[in-house]
């Protein structure tokens, strides 16, 4: 995955750029990046060495949650983009919110890099419903599905 | 709630404080507290200022998760110890590792205090499901269920 094309989480407009885990704009953040690979998207994240679970060479579970949500939502709305046949970067992405959030957390992970790779099972014109595996070492440690929203406009309160 | 005792996590051995959600050994961790209010458990936290969703007056999805995950494990070993009787503090908590995570997003959250409360709907020899709510502003935003496996003695990968 040499010379990667920009990711899903740099055509956010601006003003949807600011989460710890992907945006662009929120300095003090993860910074996930994902990207097509073919039918599936793939995001290949390294783990900081303080995100440790109880024991300490155990992976955070919590991290384990939120870097399939972050992924989840880029990849439905760049599925969206790719099921209208609007090309990435061509406008900004249509943003998404998670309505809810599943883990099974199948092994243990071990604090080293991981590869989250999503797969749509189901798009309509409110929502997008994301499969997730988390690898590591080429062992799937944990698997995600979530159920994402469209936001129309700007959600009120 | 002034004048709190020791949290749940305090009483984690040392070889499992190393949670970057909860451990009292991760210098660079959320440090959550737990504690029993009745029959439920109870987490107070204040969110930093950078734990932001896409917008930036929105938190960040997968810290609810992670909170959620936190809280939910202490509530299990300290519901444990209560099922047998044990003070807590008179011997180390007993450890439980995450099989199962489930998120409702219910209503976006402020980036503001946060209180968590969790209560155990089936304790078992073997795991513990607990259920939580997350408010803040005095309305739920968020509910989840997590299956918590006992850990009877150091898990191997």
């Amino acid at each position: 995955m040499a010379d990667l094309p920009k990711a899903f989480q740099d055509y956010y407009p601006d003003d949807y750029s600011h989460c710890y885990g992907c945006g662009k704009l929120n300095a003090n953040g993860l910074h996930i990046k994902s990207h097509w690979d073919g039918d599936e998207s793939v995001c290949i994240f390294d783990p900081l060495p303080h995100h440790t679970g109880g024991f300490p060479d155990y992976l955070y579970g919590g991290l384990i949650a939120s870097l399939i949500d972050c992924h989840s939502a880029a990849t439905a709305s760049a599925a969206r983009c790719r099921q209208a046949g609007i090309e990435l970067g061509t406008q900004p992405l249509p943003r998404h919110v998670t309505a809810a959030l599943k883990v099974d957390y199948l092994k243990p992970t071990p604090v080293g890099q991981l590869t989250l790779r999503s797969r749509i099972r189901e798009i309509t014109a409110k929502k997008v419903v994301v499969e997730t595996s988390l690898s590591a070492g080429g062992t799937v440690r944990a698997r995600g599905e979530t159920v994402m929203v469209l936001i129309p406009e700007r959600a009120v309160r």
